[in-house]
């Protein structure tokens, strides 16, 4: 066997020795490159995070988007800004390889959420290097999501390069600016463009590994809708003295709304939200059985002194509907509180779908269960003839942004051979059926007719949605080689 | 008998001649002083609100207390500041009055709530004039309270000079700066001087009228006292979906310990609630059997579809203890919201109080119903340690500047003076035995030695403690025309 293989070896060296270093693996390939040019390639990705990404400023969305289109061309991309009306540009870039039969996807989005600075002790743009438990850190919105698989695939293409490894498969890139947002025109730009972004698979580079740091591929994610709840009090804030105890006060109106959407397990009571959920297949049982249970690890890491479901697993609960506050406000807390009846008490609601389930059905329970509480819902701000004939009016807005969730069947032979090329550059993978964590996966399945599959590279404590908002740097690095691994598929 | 009459004017004229103006009672002089002088007064008195006067910022605190200083000095007032380290002075004058038997002390606090701009459409601190139904409102932070009775106490001062009434009783004016903060440094402050602030009655310059617009004569006030609850989910905010329905939700926590706190119709479900109230005497109840009842025009009023109470009147709930929440927040609600289980969510719960219940008691009596359902109680941020030991752990800070309720009972001879002075200058007048918003009497009774008996003068849709805080300018002279008959008391 070793005899032969030299002789292989040997005549390979003869027929291509231009093209020696392609004997590296594409994982080896990537870490060689990265090895060499760290400080470079940190420097580009601070430069890339310093580019603020939020929805509410949609010129500098545009700058990100351009800083992207530069990147592709730069590396010879065939590529371009793919667009519909009032949302940020998808950038498109593709590479045709002569003879494929395949093409590959890989979606990432550039767009992060919304950041409140005050929060945040390293400001949000400013892409700052820390230590973290010994270990290298970026501090920056969209470090951890989504950035950083951008970059990584940019890198990786930049990895193969350098060590001459030629592609198999056509390659298409698709970032979005809008996926924090709900990524309400996506489907639109996907079906304009349908014949650019198909592919036998898309690769969602989006989220974080699992929480054991092992690197995981995903086959499904949970789906996501919001709703908005505002509850009246007076008209106008009202001296809590004068009135407190006869005028209505929203804050405690909306504490009961909202207490009596979930028990003290966190079990949702609203009636029919757990009906229609598609049940786990048995290859999925079976991944699920087999992914590490972090469960106590995470508890510590994040303070905890209980978890919801009665004390099923996270990874369990996971493929569960949710129901979540996002938010609360109601006047003022803290040293600018005062004694007020406020007019008003607003919450933040974050529905998780499963497969199933679908999201109008979803938004539809929780407001009949508003309605069964006594309240008049509107969808506008109530008029004084509204507000004086009922007794408790809730407006409700449904967030139109939103979709189902998705799951690709684990025994497929394309998600067999992302597994395997994963593998290739990571070593033993975490399979899990869905992620917690939504991406709308089936407006890309539906407009490039497709399959997708799930491969985040982020450490699972990024701080992903919150303030502070980091990746670490190995994850970089680590990421890059999966990407570099999975460009290499045939 | 009108020749009789006519006699003894004659007689009079001839003898008093040069008294002549003295003819008019003290509330027709203040009221041909504001007739007048109205454009001048109303300047006057936005110079007065345009100085700045929350108790985030001292520096403007020290600024009014040194324009009512210098106001007292130039009206000849024998005036000081009042101090004591840490605190806004006490801005204090008396007119002694030869022979006079009896020494009758305005109280008014020339301090404000705290202000957020962003919620007023007028800046607080530009005093404007704007019609409102016609009349002339002046809306700014402390336009009604309490910067209102200041003034009007001033200029009746002017307008019994004007028409050369002289007083009959010492007079003294305490105008406190820290009101709105719960008069944490009131009691000592008078307590240090005694002799000073002692009076046979205090009049309390504080609050609203009646919802009716008549003028009110209170003879009491709740206690107020306040605890901030904080509960506490995750670390540092989670993403929703990555964690959601296994994370904790502290502002979902927070709906359900409050939800608990009270019952559909408002009514306080926390153990031992209403224990002790002090039962109302026969004239109490008498004069609450004879207000009016404003409770359908205040709803109409404040747009509300219900009113708490099962079907109690206002004024009868003011005569119990309150619970009520002045705000609740947790991560963002609205264009800020983002996908995360937020690390805290808070409330500020303010407690009325009626006599014969202590605040101290009552505070403890919401930490007892918190411990109750389940959670381990702290006055301080929570340790790690503290945090995973616990299921749930609530950090609850009592406000320290916290008073019980007081009634001075209306048969007592001061009292029908007090009844008998305002009367001669508005007409029928409206009694109460409680003001539903709170003013620190105890501590004036306490370290003055004397009883309070409360003469507000602002109308009651002041938006007082809210945004966009405004005074009926009518309020201010008919309120003026009141404080002159009240120092013309014997």
């Amino acid at each position: 066997m070793l005899k032969r293989q030299t002789v292989c070896l040997s005549l390979f060296i003869m027929c291509f020795g231009v093209a020696l270093s392609a004997q590296v693996t594409p994982s080896e390939a990537a870490a060689r490159y990265t090895n060499a040019h760290q400080p470079e390639l940190t420097r580009e990705f601070q430069e890339f995070l310093s580019i603020p990404n939020v929805a509410a400023d949609p010129a500098s969305l545009e700058r990100n988007a351009y800083f992207l289109l530069n990147a592709l061309r730069s590396r010879g991309v065939d590529s371009r800004l793919l667009r519909v009306a009032g949302a940020p540009p998808v950038v498109f870039g593709q590479i045709l390889t002569q003879g494929a039969e395949h093409t590959i996807v890989f979606y990432a989005h550039y767009d992060g959420q919304p950041v409140t600075p005050s929060e945040w002790t390293i400001p949000p743009f400013d892409a700052t290097v820390r230590k973290v438990d010994g270990e290298d850190r970026i501090f920056a919105r969209s470090a951890g999501d989504d950035k950083a698989a951008i970059f990584a695939q940019l890198t990786a293409l930049d990895a193969l390069k350098a060590s001459a490894i030629a592609l198999r498969a056509n390659i298409r890139f698709v970032w979005e600016g809008e996926e924090e947002a709900g990524s309400p025109h996506l489907e639109q730009i996907l079906q304009t463009n349908r014949d650019l972004v198909h592919g036998d698979v898309w690769l969602v580079c989006d989220g974080p590994v699992d929480q054991s740091g092992k690197q995981t591929v995903v086959f499904g994610a949970r789906g996501d809708t919001h709703l908005e709840i505002t509850v009246y009090g007076p008209h106008h804030g009202l001296h809590s003295g004068h009135y407190g105890n006869w005028a209505p006060n929203p804050a405690m109106m909306l504490a009961q709304l909202l207490a009596g959407m979930k028990d003290q397990n966190g079990r949702v009571l609203i009636p029919h939200f757990y009906d229609g959920i598609a049940p786990l297949s048995a290859a999925e049982k079976q991944a699920l059985a087999h992914a590490p249970v972090n469960d106590k690890m995470l508890m510590d890491a994040f303070w905890l002194g209980h978890t919801e479901g009665g004390g099923a697993h996270l990874l369990q609960l996971i493929n569960e509907p949710s129901l979540n506050i996002n938010g609360l406000s109601s006047a003022q807390t803290g040293p600018h509180a005062a004694n007020v009846i406020p007019p008003t008490a607003i919450a933040d609601i974050d529905l998780r779908l499963v497969v199933g389930i679908d999201w109008k059905v979803q938004q539809q329970r929780v407001i009949d269960y508003v309605r069964s509480r006594g309240y008049f819902v509107v969808d506008h701000d109530p008029s004084k003839q509204e507000l004086t004939a009922h007794a408790r009016v809730a407006k409700i807005i449904c967030d139109p942004a939103s979709y189902n969730a998705v799951r690709t069947p684990m025994e497929l032979p394309m998600a067999k051979e992302v597994i395997a090329a994963v593998s290739s550059a990571r070593g033993r993978v975490v399979l899990l059926p869905t992620m917690g964590g939504s991406v709308p996966l089936g407006a890309m399945e539906r407009a490039a007719q497709t399959r997708t599959i799930t491969v985040p590279i982020a450490n699972y404590d990024d701080n992903q949605h919150a303030a502070n908002e980091n990746l670490r740097l190995q994850n970089l690095w680590d990421g890059i080689e999966t990407m570099a691994a999975l460009m290499d598929m045939r």
